[in-house]
This record gives C-alpha cells, sequence and structure tokens, in this order.
C-alpha cells in the first residue's frame, strides 16, 4: 500500500496506518505524507519505509510505482488529504492502476463524483471510502437484524453526531480546525461534509433505505464562519421511512456521540457509538434487550469483523481496520485470481 | 381540595391524589370522579370522602361547596379529565371562587386560552398546570443553573419525548387511547397535546427562552388515525438559541423517555426522565460532571423540591407532588393573610 | 397511627410519615416525636395535629389511645427512635394492644430479640421492619423469578451497601452520625447495624435462603471510634450458596448503593439501588435482558407494588410506602373481621 | 519477534500478534506455534512468514535463531502456550539471548519464580508479563492520580472479575477450558491463575501497594473438577489499606467484568473493563466525575498510551498493544545505545 497525505500532525494518517497493518495483511511499502518532499522522507524514515519510496508527490509515487515490476509494486493507495485533494488523487491513482481506498468525502460536489464514478467504471478498479463507523460489529449486526425483518419495516430514523471541538473561536487554531473551515479545502461544508455525512451513511447503511427527500436547518454558530458547523435535517426514505439527523461541531462537551434508533413496527434498535459494543433492542411489553459483541447468535457478517472473544471489546482503530481487512480481502481474491 | 374526573380507571386520577396527599399539606374532601354518580359514589367512598361531598357533576360540586362556611369547603380544584373539559370544568371553578390545578393542556384553542386568561386576572385566584416534569429537583437545578450563566449562552436545545405505548392498531383499544385519539377529546392533536406541550414547556422553562418559530413535520403512523402520533419540530427561541423538538408515541419500546440537552457557550447540561437524579454537565477539555440530587451544593430552590437525603431516588410522584406542594404554600399564604 | 420519634430533625421520621400517608390508607393521629414535650407539640401543630395527641411520652400516649373508645384510638404504632428505643417502645406499644411498625434493627441483641418475639406470639399483634428495600417492585420481581426457578439454583450472592457520609472525622458532627457511632445508642454495631442489615435481609430476602455461616472483616477507619464503620463478610446460606457481603460508611462518595446480584445455574440477576426500576438478568450466550418496572409480563406481587404505568419511576418513598401499605392492608383485613 | 505457542485455535496467539504488529514497530520473523511442526508450517505460511523460520520446537528455534547474524535474527519471544510451559519457553529463551514477553502467571509456582528472577538478573536481559488491563489508559491515569496523592491515603480497594464461561458442566467441552482445568497445564489453580491474578495485579498497579496477607475462600461449583472456580480474598496491603478480591468463572452471564474502585481519605476512584474509557471519581459532597481518555489535562503516561483523538474509543487490543509498545522502546532504546 502506498498512503497519499498523512504526515505527522495529521491525526487520521496514523490512523489510517494502524488499521491497514493491524491484521498483517498490508503493508506500507510507498509514501507521499506532504506536499514537502523532506517532510515525507522524516515521516517515511521513521515509519521504516524504504527511502526510494518516499515520493516527493503523490503524481511521482504513481508513476514511479507503476514502472515496478508486478508483485513488487504497491497494489493499492489510501488517500488521506483534506477534502479537495480526495478526487484529484483517486482519479489519477486509479488511472495509474491502483486500487483506491479514500477519506470522506469522495468529492467535493456532484460533477465530480460523476467523473469518479466513470473512471471506476473504466478501469474496473476497486474504490472504497471510510466510512468508518460501518466497519463496527454490532453496526453490521444491526444491519442484518434489520434486513432479516427481525423489528418489521422501519417507520422512524434518528441519527445524530454532536461533537463540541469547534464550539468557539479559540477552537478554530489547530490546522485540524483550519482546513475544515476553509472552503478551498473544505468544499461547500464543513459540518455536514466532515460528519453529516457519516450520520447519513449510517442511516442508509443500517436501514438498507436510501434518503430522497430533506428539509435542511444548517446553521453558523460562532462570528466569522463562512461554512456551517451544526445542522437538522428532516429526512424522508425510500422505504416509506421518516427521519431526523442532527450533526454538530458546536455542541460543547461532546466527543463524537454518534448515536442511531431506528424504530420499526416490531421493535426498535439503537446503537451509540460510546457504548458500541451494545445493541438495544426495545421491544413492546417486554424485557430491553442488550446485544453485545459475539454474546449468543450473531450474523456471520459481524463474526468476520469481530478479532476478539466476547468480554473483549473492540473500538474505533478495529473498526476501522475493519474496512481495510474487508478491502484487502477483495484485492487478494483478484490477486489470487490473476495467478490462475 | 375537590377533584373532577380521576375516576378508577383513569390513572392520572389516582396519581393526583397521591401527589396532593403526599406532603400531609392537601386533603382530598369532595369530589365529582366521573359523569356516572354512581361510579363517584363508589370511588369517593374507596377513598373514605364523606358521602354528601361525592357530587353527581362538577356544577353541582362547585355550587355546593361555595356555599358551605369558610374553613369548612375546599379551598380548590383538581382538574384531570379529558383535554376537552379541561376549560370549562376550570372556567366554572374559578367563576365559583376556587382556586385550580388542572392536567395539561390548558385549553384546546388560543382563544379559549384567552377567555381563560381573562377569568384568571378578574377573579384573581391562583391557576396551576400540572407540567409534571418541571418539579424534579434536578431539573430546576438545570433551570438556576443556566440562569446564572454556568453554561454561558444558550445556542441550542435537543428536546424529546418518545414514547411507544400507540405504536400499533392494537394498542388503541384502552380507554386512554380511545380519547386521546378522538378529535372531540384531544382537540386538534393527540401526540403534540398530550406530550409535545411537556417538551415544548421544558425547554422553555429550563432555558428561560420562549420559542418564537417553529418549523414542524407531524406525521400519522397507523393506518385510520385522523390525529398526529408522531412530530419533529424545528425551533428558534427569542434568546436566539436553535432547537429540535421530537415527540412520538410510535416509538415503539420508548417509556416517557423524556430528555433535554442545552448547549452553551460554556457548557452543555443534560437531564433525562429515565435518570432523574442525574443532571450532565459537560466541558470542553474536561471531566464530565454528574450533579446528583442533593450531592454538593444546590440552588435553594432545587432543596426546596427534595424531600429525602442524598441517595435515595425521588422519582415521578415527588415531582409531581412538588408542583402541589408549592400551590399548597401559595393558598396557605392567601389564607394566613386573610387571617391578618 | 401514632408515632414514637421523627421529631423535625429525625430525617426518618418525615420519610415515615410520607410512606404512611401516601395512599391515603393510614392518618396520623397521635404523636411522641421527643423527649422534650414542647417539641413534640410543636411538631404535631406543624402536621395539623389535635393537640391533645401530642403526648409527652410514649408511655402516656399508649395509655391515653388506649382508653380512646374502639374507631377513635390509634391502631398502630410507627417507631422511628435511635436503636436502643426500638426494643422497649416496641414491646410497651404491643403490651397496650397496638400494632407496631419499626425502624430496623429490631433489638440490640438476641435477649431482646428472644422477648419480643414472645410478646408479639402472646398478643397476637402485628409486626413490621421497615427492610425499606423489599418495598422496590423490581427486587419483589427479583425474589419471585428466583421463586419460579429462573435462574436456576443460586449458587453465589453478592450483595454490597457502600456508603460515604462517614468516611471522614468532620462527619461525626451531625445528630445522626452522633447517635451511631454513640454504643449506649446503637448496639454493638455502627456500620453493620445501621446498613449491613439491609444487604443481609435483602439477600434473605431475595434468594429465599438463609445465612447460616458468616467469616467477618470488620474495620474502624476513622481515629477515635469505637465501632464498625466498614466490613466484609464471608457468607454460606442454607441453601447451599456461597456469598460476600459488603458495607462501608466510608466508601467516600458513595450514596446508598445497595447492589445485589445472584448468580444462579442458568443465569444472573442484578439490582442497584441507583437504576431501581432496572433488574439485569444476565444468560450465558443470549442478550442481556433490562426488565423494566411495569414493562412485560410481572408477578402479582410486583404489580401490587406499582401505582404509576411503566416509564414513569418510583423510589425510595414508594418502596417504604409499600411497606405501609401492606402493612395497612393487614390491619384493614383484621378491622373488616372483627366488624364481622 | 519470534512466537511460542499461539496456533491457529489458541485465540490469544492472534490476540497477541495483532497487538505486536499495530504500531508497525513489531514485525513476527518466526514461530514455533504447536507442538506439531505441520500446524507450525500452516500457521506461519498464513502469516506469510519465510517457511525456514517456522520451527518445529521452541528449543530448535533458540539454537536457529541465535546463530543467525546481529540485525537478522528475532530480538524478543512472545510465549502464549498454556501456563505449564511459560517457565520453561522463558528461562530458555533467555538463556540464548532472546529478550521474553510471556502471557501469565509467569510459573507455576513459587520456586520456579525465583529461578525465572536468577536467569534474568543474570543475562540482562527483559523480561515483561503480559498483564494486560495495566495497558489501558485509563488505569494509568488512576494510578498517576493516586500516586499524586488526589484521592488521598487509600483506605480500601475492591476488585473483582467475574465470568460465566466456566458455569457449566457443558463449558468444559473447548480447548481452552480443558487445559486451564487440568492442573498438568494449568497448575495449582484454575481461577485463581487464569483472572485472580489479573486482578491482583491490577490493585496493586493501581494503587501502588503491595498485598502482604490474605484470608481466601476459594471454591469448586461443578461436579467433578479438582482447580477452583470462583474465589473470594480479604486482603490487607503493606499500605495499611484493607480489600476484597473476588474472581470467578462461574458468575453466569458475566464476560470480564474486571472492575476496581479505590476508596481513598479525599474521593475514590473507579475502572471498570465495561467501560475502559472512564474514570469515575466521588468526592464527598460535590458532583461526580467522569474523565474520558483523552479529555482534559492528562497524566503523560497516559498519553504515551493513547493513539487516537477524544472520542475514539480504543479498546482491549490497544491496551495490549501498549505493552508491546512500551517493551518494543525499551528494546529499541538498547540497540540504539548498542550500535553506539
Amino acid at each position: 500500500m502506498g498512503m497519499v497525505g498523512g504526515g505527522k500532525d495529521a491525526f487520521i494518517g496514523a490512523i489510517h496506518r494502524i488499521a491497514a497493518q493491524m491484521d498483517g495483511e498490508i503493508e506500507l511499502v510507498a509514501g507521499a505524507f506532504s506536499s514537502d518532499p523532506d517532510k515525507t522522507l522524516t515521516c517515511g524514515q521513521s515509519l521504516y519505509l524504504d527511502e526510494g519510496r518516499c515520493y516527493p508527490s503523490y503524481q511521482a509515487m504513481f508513476i514511479a510505482e507503476a514502472q515496478r515490476p508486478a508483485g513488487e509494486r504497491m497494489d493499492m493507495v489510501a488517500i488521506v488529504t483534506p477534502n479537495h485533494l480526495h478526487f484529484p488523487v483517486a482519479k489519477l491513482a486509479l488511472e495509474h492502476g491502483f486500487h483506491v481506498i479514500s477519506d470522506k468525502p469522495a468529492t467535493l460536489n456532484l460533477t465530480q463524483a460523476l467523473v469518479l464514478e466513470k473512471v471506476i467504471n473504466d478501469t474496473g478498479l476497486l474504490y472504497a471510502l471510510t466510512h468508518t463507523y460501518n466497519g463496527y460489529p454490532m453496526v453490521k449486526e444491526a444491519k442484518k437484524r434489520i434486513a432479516k425483518g427481525l423489528i418489521g419495516k422501519v417507520k422512524k430514523i434518528v441519527v445524530e453526531y454532536p461533537q463540541g471541538w469547534l464550539a468557539t473561536k479559540n477552537d478554530e487554531l489547530s490546522k485540524q480546525a483550519a482546513w475544515r473551515l476553509d472552503p478551498e479545502q473544505s468544499g461547500i461544508s464543513c459540518c455536514m461534509a466532515d460528519i453529516g455525512v457519516h450520520a447519513a451513511n449510517l442511516a442508509e447503511y443500517v436501514s438498507g433505505g436510501k434518503i430522497t427527500e430533506i428539509c435542511a436547518d444548517l446553521s453558523i454558530n460562532v462570528d466569522g464562519r463562512v461554512l456551517d458547523d451544526d445542522g437538522v435535517v428532516l429526512l424522508k426514505f425510500d422505504s416509506g421511512a421518516r427521519g431526523v439527523l442532527m450533526a454538530s461541531q458546536v455542541s460543547i462537551g461532546e466527543e463524537n456521540n454518534l448515536t442511531i434508533r431506528l424504530y420499526g413496527e416490531l421493535a426498535s434498535i439503537q446503537w451509540s457509538h460510546h457504548t458500541p459494543n451494545d445493541l438495544i433492542i426495545r421491544y413492546p411489553n417486554r424485557s430491553t434487550e442488550i446485544v453485545r459483541t459475539g454474546v449468543g447468535e450473531m450474523d456471520a457478517l459481524t463474526l468476520a469483523n469481530i478479532r476478539t472473544p466476547a468480554g473483549h471489546a473492540e473500538g474505533y482503530l478495529e473498526a476501522f481496520a475493519n474496512i481495510y481487512l474487508q478491502f484487502s480481502k477483495q484485492i487478494r481474491a483478484r490477486l489470487d485470481g490473476e495467478q490462475c
């Protein structure tokens, strides 16, 4: 694997590296971690990379790696840059023959998205977006239970992702804050593009429905900002379900408290990022159930995303690693196929 | 105290009676518990009432009680009927000289409300609405902390009241469901009139602001109903705060899970009916605090609404009793004033 | 009902009064609230008692009330004094023909207990001890589920009652602390007599077994004390179950966190005073269940101890009131029998 | 790194591998995963190992690796076998010049422990025991806060580790159960040797004290067993603190619910494996605090054991990886020193 972005002060780069290597199926062999070649080299050295594969730019990396013999070049690229680079890097990587796993959002706008879709189809390569929360085993279990009809037809979905890390003017000083609040790098939205997409994706992933109509109230809560830092969205799904999505970066004191509740005709199901190994199932006139990761009968998909026996909590990094692991399995299947 | 409504199969009547007599300050002495005089008599007997004060109608009760000598007649009336009677009973009670404590909503519409306001002003009598949740000590503590500026200016309020007891067609069979779903008795709304008002009131009471603009999505989720059983409302407050109110009677498996979160500029505060003795206060870059009823410094208003030492949880009935107790104290103050 | 002890600065007196009158079945009509007749009179006036029934001593009360005509005298006595008076007051009340409901412990030692047993048997009167926690509906539900075999044979019981209110020298200044730490008033034990007995009683009540062997480590954790303020006890029950009982008044920061866990051959059951409306049932290889007060099928005994619909939490005062209510029903049954 | 034990059906082997490679500082290069050379080879292949370094026995591995040139041989050995092999493998590894990281318990008895101590001292090599729970950031934060005196002198420690996976006869069928219940492989204890040691170690690690006296009640709760499956131990510490340790493999329905509470003179502190990112601090007459991983001021040791920003829960594998990471840093320091 090669990596674009993710130098030493970008928190998400280190996360991607841990997630990629946790299961011993993916090895980081190349990188263009920074627009500054010196920083890339320093970073690469600290990661025990071959210096010759610490590239001055992502363009250089794609060209050089594509020229290496099969079996000795990287198979895939991880994109962990600010938003505005997701699309051009992914496009170029695909065009050079590399599978792509990218941080969200995939693109800055619909036009780019359509181009990207065409490139993926044309190249036939694999493309994954790291909607991390879908990697949690109990999120998958929730999805499967709903798909099997265990809570009946879903009538209402409440999904929320409150954070407080941009609540005040002072919070804008970090590098993380700076690019997210800058339309040049972040695009047309800060809060919705950064975490609203996680909430929307989670609602669609778990419920199996698609959002078809919205009524949104986005707001800016700190003077001087030009992008949203909070929003509430009324939702309608193709399944007929109604919903509400709340995302906020100014809900002071909250830490990534992503929570989803789905109310069906027979029961309801709740998952929260703060207690990610619990699935709460509520029934009319019956005890509430707490389904715990690995305890009792689980769907095969869930089991494939658990590494430890029941009672040994897995967390965010394992959820992230699940996405890399499943992606690596698909690449492996292709590689094995090619060898035939 | 006299009571209108609240016969043996009306759950809220018994609640009001317990709440009224818990502190030994109010004695039930008269009643018109049912439109059926026999039922009223049976009910009154089981409550050890004087049979002569078990009245065949509320009109009869007001007339008869008003004719008794001062000190031997009831001082106040509790109204615990279905919604459509709240207004006419309250009006008549006030006109006969009785203080009124009424279940919510006060009236079916604005016109009635304005009339009621005039009657209250004209008679100079006391009128209370049992917004029970305001009676919880930690709700009062939250209100006071916000008023003192401890979380800074409130920016966002999320209040929700999910229930599941009307989730299906089968749930419509109870007497409680029947009148609430009937526009003749319930008025123009089921869910919002029944529990949405609690949520709205709680948001205003705790935050100290008034709701000035709304954008609502009310819905009917079971075939054959004519009144809303679920709704989401975007809110704006006169203070500039934004908010969301969710109320639902079809959130299957939920039991009165009223929760409010208020996000300020300095901290946020959360109270939930499921853990009513906890106030959760979240700060940026600091530990979360759990303020427990009676532990540590509390506002005088809070302390006046606690009966037991810390660690002995008070619940719904005590919250309800707090409303009666404060009301009785006001009446007592007037009685004591009259005696001078 | 008459009351002995429970003047204005004794917290438990007010609790007993609320518990007694909550359901409208018991009326406080007489009292000897203090050894100081003036205080008794002031207290009685504030409770709207007839001044003639505010007695200078409990002895005087028993004599005077016994001379009143049947139907006009008190039927029962509530004893809410410090420990050393429980026995003599109860004995005298019974000897004058009054049913007794007493705070725990019943007596200071075994000799007194055997005398008390004889007086109860000789008079044929009713005697109740306010082991309050048994009054919680979910404690009764736990007891019944275990009796029905739903968790199989109980193998292990862990019960603990940590408090922190006597953790330091400074905590000894209150009147509550003073008598509990004084062997003259408290007897041979502070912590075990005050709260260890609650834990032991709860373990026996819920499990249905009797403690037959103990190995105890009682300790004194603040200089100058002569009675225990903390203890751990290894238990064996007649059923063959093993157990541990922990009680503490120096577990700083804890508020009456009484918790019991019973592990059976098929499942385990947990109840905690901090979340008294939850019963947590854990199974091997199955979801954990949270049984909530009033939700789903409940034993008839449980239902008889609930006043509100599911979702309206009842707390400590209602648990206490349940003990009074059941006691009043037994007296009522006798009164009704006598009238025949 | 080389590994002894940890073939495909041993759960802990995979855990150790993930923990070792998560941070990219340790590479698995050799293994003797099974007493069956074929199994070792298959396992090694699935892990992308050089076949020549998949050894038929641990003895063969130590000899062969020791003969490889410096910089091309493994630096350390991870021991993940059943208990009875921990000591002989560790001793031999040290004697061949390899640092050792071993699963607990270190040895089967005190005699072995003294021998092992001597070998470590004689060789000057590093030896680590994977007391995993010490790897959690909030456990380290608890230790540091106590060391700084923030809760005052510790008076009482309650530590418990309940599991239910050996509650019944049927639970004995797994390979994991078989060796733990067999004195030949497990030693003189099942429950205490397997999980009691974790609880004891945690109590000592966090409190900073040493256990000096015990009074234990170990028991066997399933017919036919010869080793303990449950135990309660009264503790005294050299600091003067008292304590209780409970460990159980027959607490049906419990999943590794390791919890520690330490009560000091100023405050108490609680950590539970089920919510490993929370530290609960209780004070007298003040709000309870929930310290969350990475939120607010943390000790440097804590920060060195966190990989993700606040709000992204780390779990068991990260705690385990922390132990490997710190161990690798010590080896790295030695390697860097040697290169000078």
